[in-house]
């Protein structure tokens, strides 16, 4: 069976998450859901990553076996015609060697979290930013948030329910920009623990808010204590912007 | 009574448009509410210009006389609490004299209308774009765009419900632009006749596909009937940018 390689737009406000659960109908389900319309089996969509509930896509990768050799761009049309009820967009299929794992052949993952920095709430983008109306100091949050940049026990920053085997990770990148009314939180890992860069915007929240300075950042990563880290940010902000995998290292 | 400028963001979709109607909520009479929650007065909310059902903006205009003297900043802060269950937003508001008036006295008006321009549908930006899937040339649609630049009759750009006298207006600037998937196009004049921003973007779509030359614009236009015109591209993808008023001008 080919082997084809997904990648996905999705809103995930009205949905339990990435992941398949009982309680409720997550991006997976309806992806399979689709998959089973439209070629008659019960497929697995292997995912790159989870996301939480109300955290968006832009660049979600799975992969899924079809029983079926259709050419990549019909097997996107017809997916995309079998989710129409759902906030589900599959922006490219590509078939792929059967050893390509949309998980375990990742090689890097990238998130933005976006703020809205103004006074007055969002009406477009409601369920899309992270709303806070005090002034944040965008370069003072990307300054400080050097600090959070290699190879660190990101234990401050990691959901108690993680699952990671080690809380030590690797950030390869991570920048803070204003655009506008916009505050754009960038990073880019091989891997996050779960809910990382929720709990890194929450503590570089109160950097740009004049509460903690770089210092007190610095002291909260050392502490190796979520207790020590400051708010988790809500997950409407979140986009899981992009994998990349080997054979696109050229 | 003072009399308060207001700018205005809002979520077109749950609306029956601006202005009050009795099939349905408009964005006046949420407006008009929230007023009458804050004030416990019946206040008229005047618009600089009407917007249709599921016409987004980003920077509509309205006054309104309140009968309190509170700074605007409070004023702005108290409409928005009153708002919260609505999709719209107050993003600024200025105590202005009583000769303002945001409709008479506003100078131009700016819409974007934003299109999709990919093969797989809208997941996040779903009822916020026109999705056109097959590839659009938006330097031709640039191009052909000029014709319309200029003091014309635009009979052939003109809903059949249109209440203007005249179908004659100036306009001062068309621009289209691709930004990746995107294609906006920006338009600028004094005013606009009904549907006349959505029926110009309609048949720029079609120069944009190749079905129409900048020839076949130019006589669209000349037909001064709206039969010559295309087709009205849909609301979803329009947006009231801003208002111009003379203390402005500067």
């Amino acid at each position: 069976m080919p082997r084809f390689k997904l990648t996905i737009e999705y809103d995930g406000g009205p949905f339990v998450g990435w992941q398949r659960q009982a309680n409720g109908l997550s991006v997976q389900e309806a992806l399979e859901t689709a998959v089973a319309g439209y070629c008659q089996v019960d497929a697995v969509v292997h995912g790159s990553g989870r996301t939480d509930s109300g955290v968006h896509a832009l660049g979600q990768v799975a992969h899924v076996d079809l029983p079926r050799h259709d050419p990549p761009g019909k097997v996107r049309d017809a997916l995309n015609a079998h989710l129409r009820r759902h906030p589900i967009s599959i922006r490219q299929v590509e078939q792929v060697d059967e050893d390509f794992h949309a998980r375990f052949s990742a090689r890097e993952r990238s998130y933005v979290y976006r703020i809205l920095n103004r006074r007055s709430p969002p009406a477009l983008d409601a369920g899309r930013v992270w709303w806070v109306g005090a002034d944040l100091d965008a370069g003072a949050m990307h300054d400080a948030g050097q600090i959070l940049v290699g190879h660190h026990d990101f234990s401050t920053f990691r959901a108690k329910e993680c699952q990671a085997q080690s809380p030590v990770k690797t950030l390869d990148e991570l920048a803070v920009t204003r655009e506008g009314e916009e505050v754009r939180l960038f990073v880019r890992a091989r891997s996050f623990l779960h809910h990382q860069v929720r709990n890194m915007a929450g503590a570089l929240k109160l950097v740009g808010e004049g509460k903690w300075t770089a210092d007190d950042l610095q002291r909260a990563l050392d502490a190796r204590d979520r207790a020590a880290g400051g708010p988790t940010a809500p997950p409407q902000g979140l986009y899981f912007l992009s994998v990349r995998y080997p054979e696109h290292d050229a």
